[in-house]
């Protein structure tokens, strides 16, 4: 769940990807979400059951509590990011406005449920380990902590990747390559939008006369992403 | 510790503060985490003795070692935060490459010691409550899990805040006014460098005729904080 969980968040980082179309990118990344969600749903559905055969409570530790929220939050976060940026209804304003949130929630979102497993694990070896008990640090115990130390180190890892400007796929070239001169480029329009940035921001762009990947590194720089 | 933190993390993020002085403004960013440090090494020592006079095990959970860990990246990041930006010898592009590390390192960090926190919360509700047991949901279970809530949503609006680009403090002012026209702002030096930026870029920033206040918001957009 989080390795795929993982590669849905920075599949745009990925240099090699940037040559795919935007729209393929997307669909791998809803793909990969809806194949999270999934498992998400399957092994809330495995503990239930679990828990009913073992006639253990449901729903009673801090484990379960921020892990639902974390699953809830992911099904309005999976359904937003389906409505807004892969169907093609929502105006870019719309979706310029929704992006930083998220990003944001996305984010948030991975490193709760990173926090979750980090509890789920230490539940598993309070009950689990009886004889000797997880205080005595059976071998058991000492392999668990350093998966569980790693999982914190890789969650670590994807939140550097997802969070450095120069690995962000540079914003869409045919955008303004297929529009006549002159046309608003969508993609800029919607990236001056999210900052507030004034007209005047949007013409110091325009009239820049250097070629577009540098104008995709100064956007790049700007900490916005291509909303189309 | 998780307040104190916080307060140290959004202290440049709060606009009546961008009227004091940059020096004044870390001296208290690097007060608050000075304090926090202390309250970490305290509450560890604590913790060690109160598992020493029950005769506990020290440092074999998951819970130890993930904040034993946070603890250690903590006090290399206070050390370095405090040789690199408060001491006035760091070269401002040392201060410019080292800043978005010194910003994901703190936030990774306060991320891990709220996962910390909830692990810990998690075993001492399991070692604790006996009769009824934790399964059980007793009042104090359900106080304990809504605070465990509570520290999530906590965390997660201080990572909110502290990533939004228009709650971060404008680059002084000061070092272009008192400056003698055409030399450098150091500031903006600073701030392209970070960004691997062009000398067209440089310039960019500096024929830009605008007041400095649009400069402020170009350069916050970029993503960049000042480093002087």
């Amino acid at each position: 769940l989080v390795s795929v969980l993982s590669s849905a968040i920075i599949v745009y980082r990925l240099p090699w990807t940037w040559k795919c179309s935007k729209l393929l990118m997307k669909f791998i990344h809803a793909g990969l979400n809806t194949i999270a969600m999934i498992l998400a749903i399957v092994s809330m559905v495995a503990v239930f059951e679990y828990h009913n055969a073992r006639n253990i409570p449901n729903m009673y530790s801090l484990h379960s509590w921020i892990g639902l929220a974390a699953v809830i939050f992911y099904s309005l976060q999976l359904f937003l990011g389906f409505a807004v940026f892969l169907l093609p209804f929502a105006p870019v304003p719309l979706r310029a406005a929704l992006m930083p949130i998220h990003v944001y929630l996305g984010l948030t979102i991975f490193a709760t449920v990173i926090a979750t497993a980090l509890m789920g694990i230490t539940e598993k070896l309070i009950f689990s380990l009886k004889n000797p008990t997880y205080s005595a640090s059976p071998p058991e115990a000492t392999l668990v902590n350093c998966l569980g130390l790693l999982l914190v180190i890789f969650g670590a890892l994807i939140l550097w990747m997802a969070s450095r400007p120069h690995w962000k796929r540079p914003p869409e070239e045919n955008a303004k390559v297929l529009r006549p001169i002159g046309e608003t480029p969508e993609g800029t329009e919607a990236e001056s939008t999210m900052t507030g940035g004034s007209n005047a921001d949007k013409s110091d762009l325009r009239i820049n006369s250097e070629a577009a990947r540098k104008q995709n590194l100064k956007l790049d720089e700007a900490g916005q992403r291509s909303t189309m």
